[in-house]
């Protein structure tokens, strides 16, 4: 059984039947930036700087690792309040946005993806930010779509209490609604800059937005012409109904969250089924699950390897970040039993859906007990850890994407910049020889690495005068 | 007499009288980079690229010229909606913290300060985007705290009026309180980073802001670490009585406006009265009046390139932003004659009134008819116009700093980058003879440039329990 907690052990069956659809479907790596890595200890390894966490030079090394290898994007995940238990491990801190622009002029092609929330922001502000980041960098921005769901945030934006998980999600379809409006404000060609006439702006095409919601009213049109990508790429993540239902309606990629392939291939087709109920193609939305890895040369030496890393957590830390995310009172896990039986879904249904699903399968499907469930998250969660060789884990992504369960993936290695270089160096060249993956760029935007159309405006030419004939 | 509209003949007996204090002060310098230049015809110049304004290029290009003549700082202003009149010249455009994001990453020591309103925003998200951009340029972040009063603006986020002058400026105030209490939310040590014991923060050295005011309550802390400059610069740029209580309480630096000597002496001994009046020292703020510079290997060279500048910009374009600044339907002025007596504040003392007392009495003090003040302002509104010789526009310079007029300039050169080049090429070397302009960076952070000091923890550790006690 392939999966998170056991090393890999494949049958390269699938290598003989591959499914690739016409065009040939193309693997996309992005590399979620988090910090010192995704194990909570990783700060403490030998060659890792404490401070890496809020050094601008650590996340830009680690982009061009990234750019070297020829992946899609990086993407930064963001929080509008302080995480618990920051005594043991880094957080998410620096901003998305101004962080993305300094790695954006410190390379040339990977897209930037950050994350911003529609809890607590004004889409005109969104929509100016992204679009900015996508002029800065040349068009390679994407905008990861979330909600925020903890009472530490709303307490940051002068609420008591968390919107419900409907609630944030209408405001969240109504906000990129929005955006979208106003990226789309200003036609592509409205910039004249006809000197000898001295006409600058065709302002004929320069539309308000003339927005009235539930939730806003906004004007517009943006204060800025529409940037390289006409849209930077929109992402969502969230594995809720609502969540879905945004990602079918608005997302060209997903963050998804599986711990089996069957999950995930289920994910994919339902998400590619909604998005087809709402008139987008088959080939609209990409699924990029989130995939730890843990390498080592051989089988044994990355099994040592994660249970160091894991063993350098506190289990008093990995205990109650595994009841936060299965909304539990800690005094209800104990390390040598398995999970309780009754597991209601968090927050009355308010909590975050896709990492309380994908953990509970993955503790019931192989019997964990708390503790054993923690060493295959490699102290995490929510997000599939694959721990092996780089062949092994190769043949993990290839089994993945040609079998259609993934798109690509988003890497989360266990340590940065450490975990992403032996990648690049050990499963890179192995998933190129099997002609899986880029040797190179073939354009210069993010749309152009997801193979992604341009988007054409919503409000072309007369469409303002029509409507208001 | 010296000033705008012409040509600068100055006596230089003030340069036999300097009154410096201990310790001698510095000349400080900033340039505001207003996409193609301050007039609004400079994107019509041959060597111009009317895409400048979106080209993050443009914008590294003279942030660099700057930083190689060792100025304090770039400045971005911002608007929250699109400006009149786009037909006829760039607007600000690409949001102020990301573009300095990429800013920052293309230089090393020079400051960076970006506008945000407190009208449309967050304190929490404001807060953190300048910390983060504190932190990805090593200390150079500077934040310039401005109310939005355009109905525009206002139309964007939900609102059909415009919030009153004093409304705006009390939100302002506890905007900015809130902020500093959250960049003060981590003592600097709180990071302890100790792998051996598994210790990265301390958490008794970060505690929550528990702020409960009018317009906003926040719990924090900051989910980011106190930034290298512990704040950021705090600079304001209002000259009305809200806008200097704000600059007197908060700043450490003034954009200001004022077309003569006296009328910034005296707005200087204003403000460092209210400033002394709540305690802070006579050094506590640097005044640095707005100064557009249009330069001429001689003088009628320097008045040439004026008129040809003016000349460029339609008059119905300058007559309808005159009217704007003024508060006026356009059809009460004409080019040739003055402007009409009564001029009551404009918006019912609700719109700008930094600009409107400038230009009012820029046209009173010099008789002006609206095409002879469109003239001397070189079609812009209410900041100072000096037209002449690098050599004179040293001499204005000197006159203001010594004489006490300044502290320095937010220099607004005509056009970008050739205006900056000239004034760089031209006057900074005179400016160095004289012994008025540093040769070379002292520190390295934009708080070193302008001779502040880093604040201390407005939240010591131990006052938390002492308030809860």
């Amino acid at each position: 059984m392939p999966g998170a907690a056991t090393p890999l052990r494949l049958s390269p069956h699938f290598r003989e039947t591959p499914v690739y659809t016409s065009p040939p479907r193309r693997l996309h790596l992005n590399v979620n930036i988090l910090h010192s890595g995704f194990v909570p200890s990783a700060w403490r390894l030998p060659d890792a700087d404490p401070r890496a966490f809020i050094d601008v030079a650590h996340y830009i090394r680690v982009a061009q690792i990234a750019e070297a290898a020829k992946f899609d994007a990086v993407f930064l995940a963001d929080n509008a309040s302080i995480a618990d238990q920051i005594d043991f491990r880094p957080i998410t801190a620096l901003e998305p946005t101004v962080l993305l622009a300094s790695i954006a002029a410190a390379t040339t092609r990977i897209g930037v993806i950050g994350t911003a929330s529609t809890s607590y922001n004004e889409p005109y502000n969104i929509a100016r930010r992204f679009s900015t980041l996508d002029h800065v960098s040349g068009g390679r921005a994407g905008w990861n779509i979330v909600t925020t769901a903890d009472l530490g945030s709303a307490r940051n934006f002068g609420r008591e209490t968390v919107p419900v998980h409907a609630e944030r999600y209408a405001r969240a379809a109504e906000f990129t609604e929005v955006v979208k409006k106003l990226w789309d404000s200003w036609e592509d060609d409205a910039l004249v800059g006809d000197k000898t006439r001295g006409r600058f702006i065709d302002t004929t095409k320069v539309r308000p937005v003339s927005h009235h919601g539930k939730y806003f009213d906004v004007a517009g049109p943006l204060n800025l012409p529409r940037s390289p990508q006409g849209h930077p790429v929109l992402v969502q993540a969230g594995g809720s109904a609502d969540g879905r239902e945004l990602a079918a309606r608005h997302a060209q990629a997903v963050f998804s969250a599986a711990q089996s392939f069957d999950e995930s291939a289920a994910y994919g087709r339902d998400l590619k089924a909604r998005a087809a109920a709402l008139g987008r193609g088959p080939d609209a939305i990409r699924i990029l699950p989130g995939l730890t890895t843990i390498i080592g040369s051989t089988e044994t030496e990355a099994l040592r390897r994660r249970d160091e890393l894991v063993d350098l957590i506190p289990w008093s830390y990995s205990l109650t970040r595994l009841a936060g995310i299965l909304g539990l009172p800690v005094e209800r896990l104990e390390l040598d039993q398995r999970l309780p039986d009754d597991l209601p879904l968090p927050g009355g249904g308010n909590g975050n859906h896709t990492f309380f699903n994908a953990t509970l399968a993955q503790a019931r499907n192989h019997g964990y007990t708390a503790r054993q469930l923690i060493r295959a998250l490699a102290g995490g969660g929510g997000h599939r850890v694959v721990v092996g060789t780089p062949e092994q884990i190769a043949d993990d992504i290839e089994r993945w994407f040609v079998g259609g369960a993934a798109d690509g993936f988003n890497l989360m290695p266990d340590a940065l910049p450490d975990g992403l270089k032996q990648f690049v160096d050990g499963v890179v060249p192995i998933l190129r020889r099997r002609g899986l993956f880029r040797t190179d760029y073939e354009g210069s935007t993010l749309r152009d690495h997801l193979g992604l159309p341009r988007p054409v405006s919503a409000h072309p030419a007369g469409q303002e005068a029509a409507v208001t004939a």
